[in-house]
């Protein structure tokens, strides 16, 4: 997973799967990421949130009448509006659009961030021909500002005016914020079309992190709800940045059915895991990722406290910034996890950190317990000197 | 709680009571502290742990034989060797003496660890004409490195032989690690005195924090351990540096009872909570100090837990450092914590961010839910530069 040499410029479709944790099933073809699944058609416009020109709205359409769709949303209890919005208006199991802006996560903003977040599902309604009720609404940026609505419903008319089977290049970019790079792919297998766009936890104007992920697909998808909590688990789920939950995290899979065919086993899982771990390596300020695997837990759950409570430890996450193969910070971070239990010592035997300290820009480290049969693994992004630059370095 | 202009030079007794969250009790006279409670007599000496011909092993000795005493040790389940052995062979109510190394934390060092610590334990003993298990033993310093055990056992020959009870200045030097300045006091008030000595989260080559302190008063103290563990609670269990529990944090009260009047209500609380300040106040790179107040929750336990996933997340203590005041984060961090209840919004009204954006060493900030009547707070430090630089900078 190393770092594009310029991260900005597209990338060629036969590296998505660049991560050694990833495993695509056979017969995957990587086609152009600009083009969405059959079915689909996405659009971008700017109206003033990011700035410079850059595109800050997009709209996302599934032309398809009978969409299977699934939306997970954050849990935060401190919901931005579009949240608000999405779990109260929005039919969940049929989305047939989603409309996007970058810059203002509208998030604090009272009832007057909701009206407007509504009022966003609105326009976009009246642009495709849908009910609003029919439209999905994610928003990533500044917290606490007021949205500046007007502006937004004239980006979303701009972006209607765009839309194209060609347009996940635009709309993918339009939904960034700080992100280095764009993250997104279309994916070719089993007679199945799969498109996926996401970005990740880059700070906005030094705010907090959202990630947001589209996916669409011509596949059959008879239980999308499961499907996608599913790959969510297994990838979204086990990454941590900086331990902290977002007001936006949106997540959104549609499919149109109309291949008649199902999605290969697994495909889901690596796409979602490769962007996963693409949002970790692109965090704030992020420069390798880590992966703790916890093997030996009493439970499940347990292990799953264990790698966690490891994976958010600044001191482990500092020296995997450092490249210090400094397993005692793996024993501590444990023993905190597991405070009271009466444990036999964590010995070096236990702990795999040669990669904490070697110069791989994947390092992956092992946690050997002996309290039964529970396994669990987290992926995690480092803490360097960047990372206090972007989220210090501000005076609002 | 300004820094001093130089942190090593002894304080003035004057200013120990620099926070203006402690309220000490009325009529406390601050003796020089390097003076010892009546009946306690400490020394200390340099076994070449540090380097530098620093201080490195300190011995404090009650010498009344009926000394009530209380010593609280982490719970870190990946204890280190003198945390195992004092929770198993010393008689934790009646402590006569304490022998205490910095430079190496004893941790992650397997039974030979134990038997290190156990013979620091007889050799102290022997010194001092005491049992083994009267004697607790505190280590801190670098971990997974074997304590070379016969420089500490030379080390503690030479502490006794310049015990003096005008030896807490020289004690209260040999137990520091990378702390910036001294945190001791000797308080005399209602007839008796206390004086206190502790080490913080300073990092030692760069590996973990441990915070020691000792207190000895000649006191009247009926249950010291139930009173040590109240003043504990709120004072050291309510700050924190960066989420991290060390495999050594060690906390001992002795008392002697021969001044035959008991403490002043509210000075043991005073003393630990201005030593806990200090503490975060010289953690690992900190530069100021933060204080998060949380009303009107469901419950403590609830308001606790949302104060510790503001004090916690690095976005807030990032915002702290740059003097951000980023009420938005609070919100999230709230909510992080809050995750999956029914939440009203929180929006800028109910956050006191003032502080956090204001240039004064201590920053209050208040958080004001809508739930209950639950209220709880927690003391934080700061994230910035040299917080990553101390912990990453560094490679084995």
């Amino acid at each position: 997973m190393r770092r594009p040499a310029d991260a900005k410029q597209s990338r060629p479709a036969d590296v998505f799967f660049r991560s050694r944790w990833v495993e695509p099933p056979a017969g995957v073809e990587q086609l152009d990421p600009a083009t969405l699944a059959p079915g689909f058609r996405a659009g971008a416009a700017h109206c003033g949130l990011k700035g410079g020109g850059k595109t800050d709205v997009g709209l996302l359409v599934c032309d398809a009448p009978q969409v299977a769709s699934s939306l997970l949303l954050t849990r935060n209890a401190s919901a931005a509006a579009p949240i608000r919005v999405c779990r109260q208006r929005v039919d969940r199991g049929a989305v047939r659009a989603a409309v996007v802006n970058a810059g203002n996560a509208n998030a604090e903003t009272g009832e007057q961030g909701v009206a407007d977040a509504w009022a966003m599902c609105e326009r976009a309604g009246e642009e495709l021909e849908l009910q609003p009720s029919q439209v999905a609404v994610a928003e990533t940026g500044v917290i606490g500002v007021p949205l500046p609505v007007d502006a937004v419903l004239g980006g979303i008319g701009e972006a209607a005016a765009s839309l194209s089977a060609a347009g996940a290049g635009s709309f993918s970019g339009a939904i960034l914020t700080t992100d280095r790079w764009p993250k997104s792919c279309t994916l070719r297998a089993g007679g199945v079309t799969l498109s996926a766009q996401a970005k990740g936890g880059g700070m906005i104007q030094p705010n907090m992190a959202t990630m947001l992920c589209f996916v669409q697909t011509d596949a059959v998808v008879p239980d999308p709800a499961a499907e996608l909590r599913a790959a969510v688990d297994a990838s979204f789920e086990r990454i941590t940045v900086d331990g902290q939950m977002s007001t936006n995290d949106t997540v959104l899979l549609q499919a149109t059915g109309e291949a008649g065919a199902p999605l290969p086993g697994g495909l889901l899982d690596a796409v979602l895991l490769q962007l996963a771990l693409e949002i970790v390596a692109d965090g704030e300020g992020s420069s390798r990722v880590g992966r703790i695997g916890v093997e030996g837990a009493a439970s499940v759950a347990e292990a799953e406290r264990v790698a966690r409570a490891i994976a958010n430890s600044p001191l482990v996450k500092t020296a995997l910034f450092g490249r210090d193969p400094n397993w005692g910070r793996i024993a501590q971070a444990a023993g905190m996890a597991l405070a009271g239990e009466d444990l036999e010592e964590i010995g070096a035997e236990s702990i795999d950190a040669t990669e904490l300290g070697a110069d791989v820009a994947e390092a992956g480290i092992g946690l050997r317990l002996d309290r039964g049969e529970g396994a669990a693994h987290v992926y995690f992004s480092d803490l360097g000197y960047e990372y206090v630059k972007i989220n210090a370095d501000y005076t609002t």
